[in-house]
Formats: structure tokens, C-alpha cells, sequence
């Protein structure tokens, strides 16, 4: 089967108040900022030196490499941020900045087309010697990433030669016997490469991409071989003791079952595999990709959809192993799973992988940026209790507010080029049939066999459950719409151009409506309650706890509304719980009020730390919001998973 | 006012079933382990080459000084271990064995007196350069205080006069004007020039222990002024963006009101302070070790009185940071912590610190060895779950089950002092008063005021509180005792010699008798009901849970009495509990059954995560035992904090 396609960015435009004001910080104020960032005119901000860095290579300037050895990646996302941005909102000021962006890369490119300013200027001779540290393969997957999308959103394909030319040159490297074995200590240029070839059709990038999978996990481990040889420079001490675990090189890929190690690059391989596997008709690959699929949803991410419970190296870790309180959750891990979930969902044309993207987008990717834009979170506890997020209690990686920037940049503008490409994902299509997959407000023209076909979408969920979509196709056109019903929904109603209806055509989560009208307004009325969660008892750390849905959007205590001390607070279940608009909240934005208790701060509390002295409680109320938009307020303690009553 | 003196070790004969047992191990099985692995004799064990290190520097052979830095201290420990052993139980042969390596000791050190094999045969140039992190200092001192404990339990002295020298010459070197600021990385050696004070009556030892205590933490820091200087060799490269508090040298002592840092070297330094405060009548000392004191166990203490809570460094965190699972609650810190409490209660008289060393007697320092004493723990967690204790979880560091012999192997011969010196801990006396702070079955003999003063305890205790104490002293003598009355007996009834009596005289937790016969007969009966435990609500890790004591001693769950996942069971606090003996865990010792629910594990479990399903619970019977002696059965899971259901 034809997997689905993606409609093109630019076909989408995003009309929600929620997710759309989300959106339009990418170019208003990200892109702004992180070119300031990449240009050093931050005051106070930790030295980039990223557009020197190219500046140096091309021999514009004289200087030093500064950085880490990924720091062209900056560069590579920045540019690929505002081809998403462009796609949907045309800035001409700003295409010609990455123009001249894009000018200086081409000044940078070496003769045979390399391009890694790190190796250009401060390891010349130690190219490709370090696979498991160098992060080239990488750096040069980002770079080709920001190719295609500048190419795509704007039609030029200067930066895709160069990215092509890069390629060629790292096709040609491992052709040769001694580095056919390699693959990338950070994987990312395998799904790269895979787009790469969706754009120039050129079969020896989707080959490499295959060759860098097929390879990956081989006795003996290509690392350990690589660091007992001569030429090898150890750039991060820490990685002495090199586990392939932690970049998923301890087992042939198709042999793995588990989600291991560090999440980021487990992720974008999970990406790259469900690829190839659809490429390549590879059952045993998409096999593969379903039982890791599967480890991590059911074993190992948390409720809202962040993964890697490890806060030192940022990895997996075991089967229900989810920490609340000092689990890295690293944003870019959650956008990996959505790049993965996305192929799985298109090759499959399943529901549940989309789930799993609503679980993301509303929740980690929410809450990993401030809604004003301009700081970031990096880790996303589930729990966090400011006055122990410090250096001496271990717990330094989990930050109580977002920061400004990183001196290890990879989420801002990750989170840049995920929100700016959001339109990608709420509709798939094949010949004949649209796939609404996300209920967000918006418009798109979608290419199907027989002419175009145009969605308008109207609804304010995830806080409202409407959603009426207006379909406008030719008149003879074989037209059908495939409306994803999310699991959480218990019971919904429907009109079809003002009639109600019942429509039992169900396939993997989606319900299918042929359009017979050239026009034909669906109206679908889902009943969005909030929902109390409980978690697998299999869980060690939720097991007495409960926490909030409303929809897809999780929600949790805020100490600027429930007071010092969320631990102390217990949720009644037997009590209703409402729903309301907060106008502090923003817009649109519902937060949930319920009863429950709190155990009171009794006086020998000031003097003993244990005591005999039952708890004693008092009746409360409990307000709620949602986990995205948390730390917003006045800053302070956060907590989605809340003890509870139990009689 | 004076303070209390202990009683020779050698005047006390242990006869308690529980803990004369655990004691009895030290010759029996610990001492001699330990030195087939001091000598290399252990199948398997790491490489310890501590008596051959002495050996090299002896002339008796060549090679390389092997093991860490301090690694020297095993064998002064061993030896400290066996003159405690040697107090209460005579053995030629080991003491012959010690005698040799005293000549060892003696042949190994220099002419100056200098004795440090690292230094003598490794680093010969660099000897006091790198007081942060070369544990010279830390080394001597625990060799004074082998010198001290064999000369008091043998009358030998040359081992005393060996220390002796060696702290002749540090005197030396620290009244140098260049290194008279300096004080060691790793404190120790302070406490054990008060010991060498108390046996010589040298008083520049003791001035030694002050300078060093009063040095510490004044700016510039004295560390990272060493650290600059171009003899200074760094030895540990993770030392290399050194935290003045890790080592309690970020504020003059006596600026200090949190326990910080490393726990181990805060322990010992707190013993130090206490002992210096009372030697010189330093109120503000008293004052610093009080505030820090209560800072630790108010604040920063678990119930089993173990500290430190943080995995990374090994040290204390921040107030009220107490998680159950990762934590590290070394047994040596809390084995400091008894040192600190055991000064503070002979100056104060008060009885609260005797209740700490109960504590820590009973729970961490009974769990860190296994009831046959070849395995320990380093790590004391209250809460395990073997399948995430992992090194992919950031949780290797706790280990399901106690473990055969360490690389740094602190924690083992430190137990082993601890134990054999148990005795010093039961009774003190001042010139007509003898303190029972510990109810233990065994019989001493004190030197007081007019004669000496036998004491015969019998009891059961903690199982059992029944106490009966004989009390024989001559006709005419003035004698009292001071009877500890714990704080967590809420009531007890006594009789004297068969009748019984109400006495009212209480100070600082004391009951005052006066002994007016030649023996008196003194019959306690404490009502020992399991209780419940709740811990201050600002502890987040514990809201929701309960513990259960008897008596000092607290209980846990175990997986082989109560199955799998010990996350899952809810304890019914309104239910009747009873404490009952249980053969499987050895005479005298008690487990307790109660009632609770326990969450099913139903049918979407195996597929999901997360589910809105409520949880559904069934009505089961829990068995706790004494988390003391946890870990000595079918491995498996533990749990001191159990989730409690609350209406």
C-alpha cells in the first residue's frame, strides 16, 4: 500500500487561536533571536560564534574555530526554521537573509564539497576519523534537512547543490572498503537522506540511508574499532568508557526490541528506519519499528508524551521506569517521536500514531516554550519542586523556569522548525481521500486525483469540542474524508451538511465518509470531559496518584493556584470536577476546578521530621491547568501526577 | 559541667541475641576476611595490595604502590577493628598477627615519621601539596586512631609511639607559616588528635585539632589556592571545578548552619567540633554543632537515620530532600553522624542524641552488613526495586543486594569498628552516675566514686520491652542511674527491687534513680506497640505513605512476603496490627502483620500505559520486618514508605 502523503507546508494555513499564536513566535520572535543568538549580539548570552565559524571557512575573516563540534547544526536548524517559516508566511527580508546565509555556506564548501566548519578549520585532518564523537554525519544531516525545506518552501535550490554536493562527497567516503562499515554516532542524516532522495529522486542517498541502518550494530562495534586506532582524537572525555547502547549500536537494528539509550538519536532512528522499511517494502524493518513502537508507548513514555527518564545522558532507561521529578523528557527526544510517529501513521495509516502526536504537540512541545517565545525548557519533569532543582541534590538538568538559551542549542530551534511545520501534520492524503488527523483550526488545498479539494476547518479544540470541517471538491470528483476519532473520545454526534448521522466505517481509528456533495459541511460535536488518568500499577513512581485530561491536553497543579506544597494535596475522585475558561490562562484556554484535600502543616511539623500524629486534613478546592502552558504565571511548584483518596 | 565519660570497651561484655551476634561477626568472620583481602587472597575480590604497599615502602620488596590514594586506611581500619575486637574478646593469634603488621607499619615509616605509601613510594616530592585531594591528613588520622584503640585494648604502645611520631611531624609541617592555613580535603584526622590528646595528654595534638577546625573555609579558600600552585598535581580529574562545600570549607565553621556537603567528611568533622568545644569551653562551637545538629535531623535525616541524599557526590542536599529510592545514606556518614551524636550526648547530657545512635544502630548500620557478615551495603536506600537499580537508570549506585567487597572499601572495616566498639555506646558515667542509654543485654563495670559499680542488663529489647537491670556497688557509695526513657514509649511501668514505683525525676530524657542498697534490682516494662509513622508533610517524597516502628527499630515490606510490585499495596492504618515472632528471621526477632488493600493488576496493563480506568483493589494481609535486617532472604523488592489509604 501507498503510504500517505503529507500536504505540502505551504498549502496549510493555521487558523487556531491556540496553536497558531504558538506558531507565529517562530517568525516574529525565534528566528529573530537566534539569528542574534548565531551572530553573537546577545549580551550575555554564552558565545555562538556559529556564522563566524562559516565566516572563518570561507575566509571571509580571520579566526578560530568556536563551538561545539555540531556547532554548524545552529546554523543548519536556523535555516531550516525559517524555510518551514516562509513556507506559510512569506517575509522577503527575510528570505534574503538566508540567501546571503546561504551564499556564505556555498564560500565555506570545500572543493569536494565538504562542509563542517569544525573539521574545516581545527581538524582538517581528522575528517570522518571519529564517527562515534564527531557528530560530521549529523552536522551534515541538519544541513540537508534545511536544504530540502529551503528548496520546498521557496523553490530555490542553491542550498540544495550544496547540500547535494556534501552528499556526493559523503556517498563517495563510505563507498570506500574502510569506511563502508561506518554509520553516525549521532544518527539524523539517515532520515535526511531519505528526504534528500524524495526531492532529487537520486537513489544512492535513499541507498546510503539503508547502508548507514543496515550497518549500524555489527560485531565487532565500529567505535570501539574506530577509538583503538592511531588518527583517532578523543573530543568528549566522558565518552572514555564508550557504551554502544547509548547510540544504539549494540545490536543490528532489526535485532533490537527496546527503546534504548540516548532518546534524541534513538528517536531520529526510529524515523529513518520507518523510512527505509516503507522504501524498501522491508517487513522485518517495519516489524521492527512496531515492536520498538510499541516499548516505548506502553513501557516507556510518559503521559505527556515525553521520553528518556534518565536525566544523566539522556536516555532510556527500563520498563516502567518513569521518574516524575528527575526524568530528563528532553524536548527534542518528543519531536523525534514525532517524526517517527508520523512516517509509522503515514506507512500504516493507523490512528494511534497520531494520538501519540496530539500527546506531544499539547503537552512537551507546549510546555518546552514560554508564550512569549523566549525561553525554552530543555527538560520536562512531570513534577517539579524548585528548591530542590539545584546543583548539590543532582537534580541540576531539571530547570523550575524556562531558560533563554543553551549553550548546547539543539531544542530552541527544534521547537522553531516543529511549530512552523505543525501544518504537516493535521491532514495526510492519498488519490482520493483527506485524513484529518489534528483538530486545529485551519485552511488547506490538498492535490487529489481528480482535482483539488479544499478543507476549511473551524473548531477551538482541544478546549471545545466542535469541529465542523467544510469540504469543497469538483463535482464529479471520487472524494473521501478519513476523520481520525480520537481513543479518549467515549461519544460523539454528527452532521453531515446539517443532518445527523451515523457512520459505522471505521479503519484503524479513522472514521471514513464518502463526499458526495461538491460542497458538504461535517459537523462533529465530540463530549470533551475532563478525565481522570490512573497509570499502569506496573508504574512505581504513580501508584497511588491520578492525574487530569481534557482531551489530549494533560493538566497539572500550579503553586501560584493551589499553594506551596502540591504533595500535601489529595484528589477526592468521587467529586464532580468542572471545566472553565480562565481569562489569566489566555483565550480559549479552560482550566479545571476540583475538590479534594490537603494535610494540614501541623506544629510539630517546625520541629520533628517524623511523628506518630495522624494526618489531618482539610477540605479544598484544586485548580488545574493545563501542563503545556505551565510556569507562564509566577513562577513555582508543578505537579500533573496528585495523590489521591483511596477508601 | 563535665562530660560524660565512656566506659573502656573492654569493661562490657555484650549479651544481647540480636546484636551479639552481629557483633560476634567482626572476629569471627569480618576481621579475617578483611585481611585476606588487605593480603590479596580473595579469589575474584579487586586488587587491594594494601600490606604489600607497606611492604614496598618497608624495603621488604620492590614494585609500585597500587590501590587509591588513601589506601592505607584499610589497613589502619583493619587494624582499629581488631583492638576493638580484642578489648571484648582475646585472641593470641590475632593479636600476634597485628603485632606484625604494627612492625610492618613501623619498619614503612620514615625517619621523620612521615607514614603514607602512596607519598613514600608514588609521590615522594609531593607530600602536603594537595591537601584537597591527596587524604594525607585523612590517612594519619585514621591511623592515630589505630594507634589509640590497640594501645587501649592490648596496653601496647608501639603503635602509639609509631602515630605518635608521625603526628609530631604534622605538627611541624602545619606550624610552617606557609601551611598553617591549611587543614585536610577529607576531615578525619581532627577527631583523631583529640583521641591522641585524651591517651597522651599532649596538648599541641589538641591544639592541632583546633588550628585545623578554625582554618577551615576562610577566603581566600585554602583548596583553590592550592590548587594554582605549580607543585599541585591533580589525582581525581573530577575534582578538577572544586565546590568548596562538598568538603564543608565554603564558610569558617562556625559560619555554618546547614549540614552541607559530603557526609562523611561532615560527620567527622561535626565529632571534631564537638570535642574541641568542650576541651576549650567554646560555647559558639557548642552552639554551631547544636544548630547543625538539629539542621540534620529536623530537616535532612531519615528515618532509619541515614543521610545524604544525593546519589551524585554523596552528599547532603537541601532541607526536606529526603527521595526514598535513589538517595545514598552511606553507612559510614551515618556511622559519622553516631560519632557526632555520641560527643554531643556525653556534653549535653541529653538524651536525644542517644535516641539518633538507636536509630542508626537498629536500621542503617544493621542493614549495611548481612546477618553473616560477607556482604555490605554502601548505599541504604528505603525503597528498591531491583530491575531499575541499573546503570541505564542513573540508579547504579544502589544495589539490590549487599555486596561482596568494594574498590573503596570504607564502608566494610568502618562497620566492623562500629560493631566491636557497640559497647562504648551503652552506658557512660560521670563520677556517681551511670547512664543506661542503651537497652542491650550486657554486664559492665564502672569506675566511680568510691568503687566500682557493676551493672547487669537483661532484656529482649527492642523485641521485647522488658528491661531488668542489677545494680551492685559498694555499701557506702553514692551511686545513681540515669535511665534512658525513649521518646517513642508512651508508657512504661518499673519496679525496684520487686516493688513497684513512680519516679518523677526526669532530665533530658533521663529518669534519675538513687541507688540506695548494695543491689538493686531495676525492672522496666515498656509497652512496645508497632506504630505508625508519619513524616513532616514538607517531606514531598513521603506525602500519602506511612512507616511502621517498633520500639527504634523500622520495618519495611519485602517482595518474598508480599509479592511483587510493593508499590501497589495501600496499608489500612484504622486496622489492628500485631507484632508476632517469626522464625524465618531469627530468634527473638519480630515481624508484624496488618491489613491493606492492594491495587489488581487488570487486563489493559498488559497493553498500556495509562488507562481511565479506576483502580480496583483487593483485601490483603501485609508482613513488614525490620528494615535492619532486609535483603537476607530471596532477593527482591523493599519498601519502608508504604502508600497508606486515606478517607
Amino acid at each position: 500500500m501507498e503510504k500517505l502523503r503529507l500536504v505540502p507546508l505551504k498549502q496549510t494555513i493555521l487558523q487556531d487561536s491556540f496553536l497558531a499564536k504558538y506558531a507565529s513566535l517562530v517568525s516574529k520572535v525565534i528566528i529573530p533571536y537566534q539569528w542574534a543568538i548565531l551572530n553573537d549580539q546577545v549580551a550575555g548570552a554564552e558565545e555562538s560564534h556559529s556564522i563566524a565559524n562559516f565566516e572563518i571557512a570561507a575566509g571571509r575573516k580571520e579566526g578560530e574555530f568556536h563551538g561545539a563540534v555540531f556547532q554548524d547544526t545552529d546554523v543548519a536548524k536556523w535555516l531550516e526554521a525559517v524555510a518551514c517559516s516562509l513556507a506559510t508566511t512569506p517575509d522577503k527580508q527575510l528570505e534574503s537573509l538566508a540567501d546571503d546565509v546561504i551564499a556564505l555556506l556555498e564560500e565555506a564548501q570545500g572543493e569536494d564539497g565538504y562542509l563542517d566548519t569544525y573539521f574545516l578549520i581545527k581538524e582538517p585532518d581528522s575528517r570522518w576519523t571519529n564517527l562515534m564523537e564527531g557528530h560530521e554525519l549529523y552536522t551534515a544531516g541538519h544541513l540537508i534537512e534545511a536544504g530540502v525545506a529551503y528548496f520546498k518552501a521557496t523553490g530555490k535550490d542553491k542550498l540544495l547543490h550544496i547540500v547535494c554536493r556534501f552528499a556526493d562527497l559523503i556517498c563517495n567516503v563510505f563507498s570506500e572498503k574502510e569506511k563502508s562499515k561506518g554509520y553516525p554516532g549521532h544518527q539524523e542524516i539517515e532520515l535526511a537522506l531519505v528526504r534528500l532522495y524524495e526531492v532529487t529522486e537520486k537513489r544512492k542517498y535513499l541507498d546510503l540511508a539503508k547502508q548507514f541502518i543496515d550497518q549500524r550494530g555489527y560485531e565487532p562495534n565500529y567505535f570501539l574499532e574506530e577509538e583503538k586506532k592511531p588518527e583517532f582524537k578523543r573530543i568528549f572525555p566522558e565518552f572514555a568508557k564508550y557504551q554502544p547502547i547509548y547510540s544504539q549500536s549494540h545490536l543490528p537494528v532489526r535485532q533490537q526490541k527496546t527503546a534504548e539509550g540516548h532518546a534524541v538519536r534513538a528517536t531520529y532512528m526510529y524515523a529513518a528506519m520507518a523510512d527505509l522499511a516503507y522504501e524498501f517494502n522491508d517487513k522485518e524493518l517495519l516489524t521492527t519499528c512496531e515492536t520498538i513502537w510499541n516499548n516505548i508507548t506502553t513501557r516507556r513514555m510518559y503521559l505527556t508524551g515525553s521520553i528518556g527518564s534518565s536525566g544523566i545522558l539522556e536516555r532510556f532507561t527500563t520498563d516502567y521506569d518513569l521518574p516524575n521529578d528527575r526524568n530528563y523528557s528532553e524536548t527534542c527526544a518528543s519531536i523525534g517521536l514525532m517524526l517517527f510517529a508520523r512516517r509509522m501513521a503515514q506507512i500504516t495509516r493507523d490512528a494511534k500514531y497520531v494520538e501519540v502526536i496530539e500527546k506531544v504537540v499539547y503537552n512537551t512541545l507546549l510546555s518546552s516554550i514560554a508564550k512569549d517565545g523566549k525561553s525554552f525548557f530543555y527538560v520536562n519533569p512531570l513534577e517539579v519542586w524548585p528548591d530542590n532543582c539545584i546543583d548539590r541534590t543532582s537534580m541540576e538538568h531539571v530547570k523550575p523556569a524556562r531558560q533563554k538559551w543553551f549553550g548546547v542549542a539543539c531544542c530552541p530551534p527544534n521547537i522553531a522548525r516543529t511549530l512552523a511545520s505543525l501544518g504537516e501534520y493535521i491532514y495526510f492524503s492519498d488519490k482520493k481521500t483527506i485524513y484529518i488527523n489534528l483538530f486545529i483550526a485551519s485552511e488547506t488545498t490538498v492535490e487529489c486525483e481528480g482535482g483539488k479539494v479544499q478543507i476549511k476547518q473551524e473548531t477551538n479544540y482541544p478546549f471545545d469540542g466542535a469541529v465542523k470541517l467544510t469540504v469543497t471538491k469538483e463535482k464529479q470528483q471520487d472524494v473521501q474524508v478519513a476523520i481520525r476519532i480520537p481513543r479518549y473520545i467515549t461519544s460523539y454526534k454528527q452532521k453531515q451538511n446539517g443532518e445527523y448521522f451515523e457512520n459505522t466505517k471505521r479503519e484503524r481509528g479513522y472514521e471514513i465518509l464518502q463526499i458526495t456533495e461538491e460542497q458538504t459541511v461535517i459537523e462533529l460535536d465530540f463530549d470533551l470531559m475532563p478525565r481522570f488518568i490512573y497509570a499502569n500499577s506496573e508504574v512505581r513512581a504513580d501508584n497511588g496518584k491520578v492525574a487530569l485530561q481534557l482531551g489530549p491536553v494533560v493538566y497539572c497543579l500550579e503553586e501560584v493556584d493551589n499553594g506551596k506544597n502540591l504533595s500535601a494535596i489529595y484528589l477526592d475522585t468521587s467529586k464532580p470536577v468542572s471545566a472553565y475558561h480562565d481569562e489569566s490562562l489566555g483565550e480559549d484556554v479552560k482550566a479545571i476546578k476540583m475538590m479534594g484535600k490537603r494535610r494540614k502543616k501541623t506544629e510539630w511539623m517546625t520541629k520533628e521530621l517524623y511523628e506518630e500524629e495522624k494526618p489531618i486534613f482539610e477540605d479544598i478546592e484544586i485548580t488545574a491547568v493545563p501542563y503545556g502552558i505551565w510556569g507562564n504565571r509566577t513562577p513555582g511548584e508543578m505537579l500533573v501526577w496528585v495523590n489521591h483518596t483511596i477508601v
